[in-house]
C-alpha cells in the first residue's frame, strides 16, 4: 500500500482549470420553450424597440398630461372623450388639448397624447364627458417606445444559463430559438470485483453498483449528457479498453472505484497508460474524498471518485461540477443555499470537511442547518441530509449561529 | 367596467384545496435514472438488509477487539495475519483470538472478528507479523448487517421528491424502477385581439405572446406536463370552445389574460358558461396580479392570469404550483430561499405585496435581497431579479436586516 501525497481543494480546481482550459465549445440551437436550465451559447440581442409603441399599463383614458394638472376631487379636470382604442390596432384618430380616448392596459397611446388617467380616478356623466380628479405626470402609466428593452440591447449574455424571464424577454423580441452550448458529455465506468449491477441478486460479500445511477441522476441534473455507463470487474486490459474509448467519445470521464486498494491501483495504472499526461493528482486534502484521483488523456479529464456513495457525491458536487462550469464558461454559484448553522461542527484543520446537513426553516425566513452524522459509506446519511457545508482547512470548525453556504445533495 | 370583491392570497389558497380535493392521483413507473425530481406515488420500502454482511469501512486489518485493547506506539499488540480477505467473497476462513486478515473497504469481515484497525495504525514484518499500535473497539470502522437501511424500512414516501440520495438508496437495494406520480397536465390558452404568435411579425398596436412561452417553461420546471397551448383573439365562442375540450383533457387550465378589459369580461363569461362552479373568485388582494380569476369545471380549476408578464410568473408560483403541489400532495417548502433585505421596502397594507428581488452573496455567506422596481408590465425586470419576496398585507414592509423567502422566478 502506498501513500500519496495530497494537495489543497484549491490547488486541485486550479489543476482543472489549467489542464483543462475554456474554448468555446460546440452549440446548438433550440426552441426557446426547451432552453430554461441549457447555457446560452453567444450573445442574443434583441432586434427592435420593446415595446414597439408607447402602450397603456392601466385602463383609463389616454390624455394630454397639461390638462389635468391641478385636478382634484373637489375641481375635477373637465375633458371631452373622442373615441376608444381599439386593442391591436393603430388608434384612427390623435387627440389635442382638452381630448381623451378610452383605453385598455396595452393600447397603444394615440398621437397627441402623453399619459394615461387610471379609470379609479374618472367619472364619466355621459359618453363624451369625462371627469379627472387627479393630475398625472408625463408618460405615466404608460411604457414608451424602447422603455422596456432598447433594440440591440443583449438579453441573455454568452455562458448565462436560461431563466424563465429570459424566455420571456426572447419571446417579447420574436425570437423563437436560441444558440445552447452543446451538452457536456460524460462517461461513467464504475470498477470492482465486489459490485454487481442493480438487477442482479449479490451473493454474501457483494455489493450493488449505487454510484453510477447518483452520478448519472447528478450529470443529468446539472445538464450533462450521460453517454456510457459500464460496470467492469478489476481487470486492467478491460479499464484501459473502455477508458479508451470514453476519452475519445465523452468530454469528461468517471471512473467510480471499487473501494479496495486493488481497484484504486489499477485505476492509476490504466490512465498513467493511455496517451497524455496520465494522473495529474492523486489524493486531495478534503474529507470525505481524499483518494480522489485526477488525471488526462486525450485534452479529457478523467476523474477517479472514491467509493463512498456519500463521498462520491460530494467530490462529484465540488470538483466534477467546478469542471462542467469552467469548462461551458458559466457562473453557478447562486445555486447555493444561504444557511446558519443550528450548532458548533468541529473539524479537524489541515483538510476541508464536508459534512452532510439537514435544513430547516425557522418561522422568521431564516434556514438552519443541523449535521447529520454517519458512518463513513453509509447511504441512509444522504436520505437525510439535504446538502452538505464545506468547513475550511484553516479553521478547527464553525460555531453556532455562523453564516454557511449548502451545497445542494 | 366593473369593480369586484377580492379575497386574500389565503382564502384563494383554502378555496383551492377546499374545492380540488387531494386524490391519489395515476402514477406511472420509471427507471430510477429518470426519476430525479419526479413524485413518489407510493411508500417504497427496503426489501432488505443493508449491507447485507458486516463490511470494512478502512483499508486494514479485520481483528477481535479484545485483542487490541491496551495497544499503543510503545506497547503494540502482536497478531497473525492468517490470510487476505478477497473482495466480492465470503471469506473462506475464520479467525480465533490472536488472529488478523487484510481487508480492504468494503471487505466481508470473517468469521471471529469483530472490528478493523486501520492500515495507517499498523506495522507488519513479514508476511503473517503483525504489530497493532491502536486499540478498536467493537465495530469500529464496520457497518454491521442492516445498519445502514433496515429491511422493511421505507426509503421514499409518497409525495416525497425523488432525490438524488433516494435514487443511491434504491440502487442499494436493488430497485430499479419505481411508482412516481403521473405529470400534472395543464392547458394554456393565451387570448387578446392585440396578441400574435412569437413568430408573426406584430402590426403596430400588436405585441408578441410572451406568457405562454414563459408559463410553458416554469410548468416543465415545476414538472408539469404542458397539453395544448392555443394562442385565440377575444372570441367569446372560440375560447368557450377550447375550454371545453381543455377542462376535459387536462389537470389544469391557465388562460393567460389578454390585458383589455373585454379580453377579462370573456374570460369570466366563458368559464361561467361551462357546466359546474364557473368563477369561484375574480381578484385577489395582492399586488400585482389583483386581476386573477380562479373557477371549476368538470373538477378542474381554470385560472385566469394577469396579462403582465411578471404578474403572471408570481401569480404562476404563488398559487398555480401550489395547487400543483397540493393535487400531488407534496410539500416543496424547501424550494425557497433565504435572504436578508438589504434595505427597508415599503408595501401598502392590506394586501399582500410581491416584490421582485435581485440576490448577492456575501463573503460571510449571508444572501442578500436588493428590490428590481420597474414598471407594471416590463419584462425587463424579471431578467434582471432572480426571485421574489412576499410581503404579509398587515405589514407596511420590510426593514433592512430582515430575514426574508424569496421565491424563485
Amino acid at each position: 500500500m502506498k501513500f500519496f501525497n495530497v494537495i489543497s481543494i484549491c490547488d486541485a480546481r486550479k489543476l482543472l482549470a489549467e489542464n483543462f482550459p475554456y474554448s468555446r465549445g460546440a452549440s446548438e440551437t433550440v426552441p426557446i420553450e426547451s432552453a430554461y436550465g441549457r447555457i446560452c451559447a453567444e450573445d442574443t440581442a434583441c432586434g427592435e424597440d420593446i415595446p414597439a409603441f408607447t402602450r397603456s399599463t392601466v385602463d383609463g383614458y389616454a390624455v394630454t398630461s397639461m390638462d389635468t394638472h391641478g385636478a382634484s376631487e373637489s375641481v375635477p379636470a373637465m375633458l371631452y372623450v373622442k373615441g376608444t382604442i381599439a386593442m391591436g390596432e393603430t388608434p384612427g384618430f390623435s387627440l389635442i388639448s382638452g381630448e381623451a380616448a378610452r383605453i385598455s392596459t396595452g393600447g397603444m397611446l394615440p398621437q397627441g397624447s402623453d399619459s394615461v388617467v387610471m379609470v379609479e380616478n374618472t367619472e364619466t356623466f355621459s359618453e363624451q364627458d369625462l371627469m379627472v380628479y387627479h393630475p398625472v405626470r408625463q408618460n405615466e402609466n404608460t411604457i414608451i417606445k424602447g422603455d422596456d428593452i432598447k433594440n440591440g440591447e443583449i438579453i441573455v449574455h454568452e455562458g448565462e444559463e436560461i431563466s424563465h424571464g429570459h424566455i420571456g424577454a426572447l419571446a417579447s423580441a420574436g425570437i423563437s430559438t436560441i444558440a445552447v452550448r452543446k451538452k457536456t458529455s460524460f462517461s461513467i465506468i464504475s470498477t470492482g470485483d465486489e459490485i454487481v449491477s442493480i438487477d442482479s441478486s449479490p451473493s454474501t460479500g457483494q455489493v450493488r453498483d449505487i454510484n453510477s445511477h447518483c452520478l448519472a441522476s447528478m450529470i443529468r441534473s446539472i445538464g450533462g449528457h450521460v453517454n456510457s455507463s459500464r460496470l467492469l470487474k478489476d481487470n486492467l486490459t478491460d479499464i484501459k479498453t473502455e477508458l479508451e474509448s470514453a476519452v475519445i467519445n465523452s468530454d469528461i470521464v468517471i471512473l467510480s472505484g471499487g473501494s479496495s486498494v486493488g481497484s484504486r491501483d489499477f485505476t492509476v495504472e490504466a490512465i498513467n497508460s493511455l496517451s497524455g499526461e496520465g494522473v495529474l493528482t492523486h489524493g486531495i486534502s478534503i474529507k470525505p474524498g481524499k483518494p480522489t484521483i485526477i488525471g488526462e488523456s486525450n485534452g479529457k479529464a478523467i476523474f477517479g471518485l472514491p467509493g463512498h456513495p456519500v463521498a462520491s457525491m460530494i467530490v462529484f458536487r465540488v470538483l466534477v461540477e467546478y469542471l462542467f462550469n469552467h469548462l461551458n464558461g458559466t457562473d453557478r454559484s447562486h445555486d447555493h443555499i444561504s444557511a446558519v448553522s443550528g450548532t458548533n461542527i468541529h473539524s479537524d484543520p489541515g483538510k476541508t470537511t464536508f459534512q452532510p446537513v439537514i435544513l430547516k426553516t425557522l418561522p422568521n425566513g431564516e434556514t438552519v442547518a443541523e449535521p447529520v452524522y454517519g458512518k463513513s459509506g453509509m447511504i441512509s446519511t444522504i436520505l437525510r441530509a439535504q446538502g452538505f457545508i464545506e468547513i475550511g482547512s484553516e479553521t478547527e470548525g464553525i460555531n453556532r449561529g455562523d453564516h454557511i453556504k449548502v451545497y445542494r445533495l
